[in-house]
Formats: C-alpha cells, sequence, structure tokens
C-alpha cells in the first residue's frame, strides 16, 4: 500500500498576529509557538518516511523559496512544489495538488494539511489520520473533526452523523455549518455532535478530482490548464500558469466540494489542535511553558508584578510593570500592546497599515 | 550690572526613566518632554545674551562632548565647560562653578539650574530670576521654592517665613524638610508655607564660596585644588583633577550649604515646573499634547480602544488595542510597558540590569 501524500498549503496570510505576521511574512512562516516555523512543523509530523511520501508543498511564488527550506528544515523534501502566482483560496490548492499526486500515481491517498496550525498530540492526530486514510481508501472524502472544548464563534463547524459502517472512529458528515453566533455555538458545544472544521482533509486524490469535476469543474478546469502550462524549475518546482490559474473561481475547497459531496465522511479528532489565529490563541498554546504568574515571556523578561501576559518576538530587553492579561509583541515591523481579550482587533491594525 | 551666570548642572543618571535613560545616556540628554534634549531645553531658557551671560557647564567626563553639543543647540556656548572625571554629587559642582565664576568676575552671580527639569512657564521663570537675582545682590542665598500642587512624598520641602524685608517676592527661609510621608505631605499643602525644593539656587558667587568654606571647608578645599590642577582642553573645558575632586565628600548644597547658611532665602514659583522624574510626570507634562482619549503618543501610532497612554521613544509602528494608563516606551536599550501609577517601580529595571 502506498503511504499517503501530505499536501501542505502555505497560502492565506494572518492578519490577525501582527506585527509578527505580515502579507511579506506570513504566520506559517515564523515560529509562533516554539522554535520552529509553523511550515516546520507541520512538515515535520508528517515527515516519517516510513508513513508518509514526500509532502507536496502549495505556496505562493514570493515565499517558493522559503516555503522550500522551510520544509528541508523538517527533514522532507518538498516534492513537488506547487507555487500559485496569486492565491485563489483553497479549492485551486487542493485540486492542483490532488491532479499532480494523481498523476504520479492513480491511487494516491493525500493528507491536506494547512501549513499554519498547531497539533499538540502527534501520536492521537496520526492515529486519527490511520483511521481518515482507511477511510479514503473506501471512497470518502474525509474531514477532521475537532472536538470543540469552547463556544468558539470563530470557526466553522461540521455536524456528524452516525458511525460510517465497517470503519472504526469515522462518521458520517451530515453538513457544513457556518461561523455561529454564541448562543448557537453555545448550543453546539452542548450537543455534542459539533466539530470544529479545521481545514485537514484526507481522500483518494482520484476521489477529490472526480468530486470536484462534478460540483466545480471550472476549478478543475483551470487547474489542469495551470498545470499543463507550469514553467518547471529546478528541483521539482513547478510555477502554475498565471492565466489559467486566474481563470478559477477563487473558492475554498469546503464550499466547492465538501459542503456538496455526498462522499464526506468526519473522523472526530483530540489532537490538541489549534489554528493559532490569535494572540490570544498563541498564548493559549505556550500557556504550559509559562511561569507560575501565568506569564510566557523569554527568560531574560524582567516581569514585575505582571500576570497572564504573553510576551514574544523582536530582541532586545523588556521589561512590564504592573499590568496583565497582555500581549506584548515586537518584530522589525512593529509593536503591538494588546489586552488578550481583543486579540481578533489586531486585525483592524493590519487593515490600516495596508 | 553684570548679567547673572547660569551654572547647568548635568550631572546625575535617572533611573527611573529606563529604557529611555541609562547610565550611558542620562535624561538630561534625552528628548523627553520636547523635540529636544532636557539639557538643550534647559540652556534655551538662559540663552538671551541680553539677560543671562555664557553658561558655565558641568558634566561628567564621559559626555562632555554630549553636554557642550546640546548646549550649542541652545544657543549658547558652555564657557567654561567642568568636566568631573566622577560625580561627587551636587556640592562639588556649584562650589566648583562658583569657585570658576568668581575668579572672571568677582561680582558674578550664579543661577544654579539642575540640567534635566522642566519649567514650563518661562515667563514667569524669568520674573522669579529677577527677584531672586535681586535677592542675591543683596547678600541672599535664594532658593526657587515650587508650589506644591499636590501631597507629593518624593520631594524635599522647604518652609519659607515671612517676607525679607525689602526685597519683592522673596521669603525667609525657615528651614529644609527631608521627604515627607503621605501625612506629612498633605499637611504642608494644606499649610501653605511648604514649598517643593527644586534645586534651583541663586546667589553671587563670593556668597557661595564664603559660606561653602564656614559650612563645608572640605569641598571648598578639594574644589581649589581640583580646578588649579585641572587639564585644560581645547575651547573652555576643564577636566579636573580627578584625585583632588575625589577627596571632596559626595554630598548635595542643599546639606552641605543651604541647611547650615544664615543667608537662605525663598523666591516662590509658580512656573510650571516639574523634575520629570518619572513616566508619569513625563505623562503629566506632556499631556496637554495629547489626544481626546487623553493618549500621548507620535502621530502614526494607532491607538484603538485606548486611554490615557504615553507612547514614547524608539521609531517604527506601534499600535495598542484595548489598553489605558500603560507606559510604552522603546529605546535601541529595550522596552518598557509599565502602569503608569507603577512609575517609580522602574528604578527596580535600572537595578535589575545593572
Amino acid at each position: 500500500m502506498m503511504r499517503p501524500v501530505p499536501v501542505i498549503l502555505c497560502g492565506g496570510s494572518g492578519t490577525r498576529l501582527w506585527p509578527v505576521s505580515t502579507p511579506a511574512r506570513p504566520k506559517q512562516f515564523a515560529a509562533l509557538v516554539s522554535d520552529v516555523a509553523m511550515l516546520t512543523a507541520t512538515a515535520a509530523r508528517v515527515a516519517d518516511q516510513k508513513h508518509f511520501a514526500q509532502p507536496i508543498v502549495v505556496a505562493g511564488t514570493d515565499h517558493g523559496e522559503q516555503a522550500a527550506m522551510l520544509t528541508r528544515a523538517a527533514g522532507a523534501a518538498p516534492a513537488p512544489m506547487l507555487l500559485e502566482p496569486a492565491g485563489r483560496n483553497t479549492a485551486p490548492a487542493v485540486v492542483a495538488a490532488a491532479l499532480e499526486a494523481q498523476a504520479r500515481d492513480a491511487d494516491a491517498v493525500i493528507v491536506v494539511l494547512p501549513a499554519d496550525h498547531l497539533i499538540g498530540d502527534v501520536e492521537a492526530f496520526h492515529r486519527v489520520l490511520a483511521r481518515a486514510v482507511a477511510a479514503a481508501r473506501a471512497g470518502r472524502i474525509v474531514t477532521l473533526g475537532i472536538r470543540p472544548d469552547r463556544p468558539e464563534t470563530g470557526y466553522g463547524y461540521i455536524l456528524a452523523g452516525g458511525p460510517e459502517p465497517g470503519i472504526d472512529g469515522v462518521c458520517k458528515l451530515v453538513r457544513f455549518v457556518e461561523k455561529p453566533d454564541e448562543a448557537r455555538a453555545a448550543s453546539y458545544l452542548a450537543d455534542g455532535r459539533y466539530f470544529w472544521n479545521a481545514g485537514i482533509f484526507v481522500a483518494e486524490a482520484a476521489t477529490v478530482v472526480a468530486e470536484a469535476e462534478r460540483l466545480a469543474p471550472a476549478v478543475v478546469a483551470a487547474c489542469r490548464r495551470a498545470l499543463a502550462g507550469a514553467e518547471r524549475r529546478a528541483d521539482d518546482v513547478l510555477v502554475l500558469n498565471a492565466d489559467s490559474l486566474a481563470a478559477s473561481p477563487a473558492v475554498s475547497f469546503d464550499v466547492a466540494v465538501m459542503e456538496g459531496t455526498d462522499r464526506g465522511a468526519v473522523v472526530p479528532a483530540d489532537i490538541g489542535w489549534s489554528d493559532v489565529g490569535s494572540w490570544q490563541a498563541v498564548y493559549e498554546a505556550r500557556r504550559t511553558s509559562g511561569d507560575a504568574a501565568g506569564n510566557v515571556a523569554p527568560p531574560e523578561a524582567l516581569l514585575i508584578d505582571s500576570r497572564n501576559c504573553l510576551v514574544a518576538g523582536g530582541t532586545g530587553q523588556v521589561a512590564l510593570i504592573g499590568v496583565e492579561n497582555l500581549a506584548v509583541i515586537r518584530s522589525e515591523d512593529g509593536l503591538l500592546i494588546c489586552d488578550l481579550d481583543r486579540s481578533q482587533d489586531v486585525k483592524a491594525v493590519s487593515a490600516a497599515l495596508e
């Protein structure tokens, strides 16, 4: 049996993690929750060549070299690497990767992974992937469903149904649900059948292509042309044809395929997942490494009567006196001082600076 | 009548204004409350050569060039400049300057000015100085008494008595009072006869020397030897003899002379004075230039739902979200985030970094 092929999506530009994440240096290329870039951590989780094939990395043309370097830092060769002259959301990225994987191996199973998520429990992640791959071999397009632990309004949800017959740990996918309001999020949390949509998909490349042909033919046609007209660079790097790719609708894989397919399935996943989508999320992800007062900060920071603060980025001495619940974030692009409860408002800063 | 000679004291190293003020760059050399260094602003207040002679600038040897440059930036030539190889508090600095002024003009009146204070109402300051100079000509050593507007525990106080006969606007000096506790400070404020000691003195140089000879002869002897053995550099710069100066007690002019003299007098002064001794004081001094939400920040700062914050120093973009009453201070030496009410604790940072 062929090993599944990781497809690592490096698109997207985090606007809520300024000043570390900027259009020129999106968060997947930054070391937000550990000492390595998030892309490197993502690639490292699927770098064991006993269990995974070499990854297909999809990135913007401008970030190709950076993405290749950070993938190699995980001990994985990005092969091939698909570079998009302009981002068209996730549907073309997934479909192009599926077409490429299928061309190399008609039976390939792909594991689509956003490059900028945190997965705290890698062993559980691997167990979940094994179930998902089994379901993929049975013709399903599997999405990982993260069990919610709070009434989050920032994510889309998945309503899972009963168990898929004959595939252990896999549920039917009833439907995708838009980001809810607070009351609805609370009811989803209480219900128990709702999961967060992490954007992690597992399927045979052929299944993805076939369902995309049926549900989003314009995406598939554009991707075929973009691959056929791609410029081949050294080291297995393909620059997708810009004009062809631009003809694709800019649409997410969720909307283009998952919401319409009757081949969807869900694997409930308790894997310590976070999309690390805000400084609050970064703080939560790193909190266990904090001090007794709940501060997460570099060891040289001077913290006087300060509690529950996140100090990150930049270099040089930093001192906090008498403050709490703050994000204090430095980079060469600027300085952010933000009440952690207001982390979602950082996108207003990014917007103002554009 | 000779114009009075400003004596600008550039010693001292502010430890409560880190990271802008450091041992290598004390606050008098920083632009804390305006676009120019505090020394330049101090020199500019007494730079009008119709009313003042060229200043005598006393500084540490390490800071001689910086002090000269910043004095000249005010349009005043530091002539002469007295450089101390090591600081010995204010008594030797004032006495050495008095000896030098007396040597150049036996009738000289000196106006001793700390380089790192803010005086908001310069016209009132000049009116007060005119009264003080008149009292100095009558043999008094005059100290400016700042009328307190709050029960400050961080300053020494002066108890003023009745009017000096025949000198308008000048009071008898009853005694100096140590920094009080809160209850005592409140009683001083209510009393009306207590003033803050700003460390601004006006006297004939000969009077200063004579009273110092009587009350602190070791200081005068050391200063005479330090001047006699001084190394003369170009441009009227004297480096006091290190060994001779080291023989002087390290003592303040208040303690060495003012507390013992019977020639003291006080001029009550409402001149918008601040010693700018903390970030809270910097904020208060600059508050009128702030925005409607009470923020004092550079125009490019992004302030979202933030109130009563001071943003100063450094370069590059800065953004505040959902915070209040904070000092956010950047310099090449570091970053401070401090509750403004905790400004006094910044000295703990300086101490920790030493």
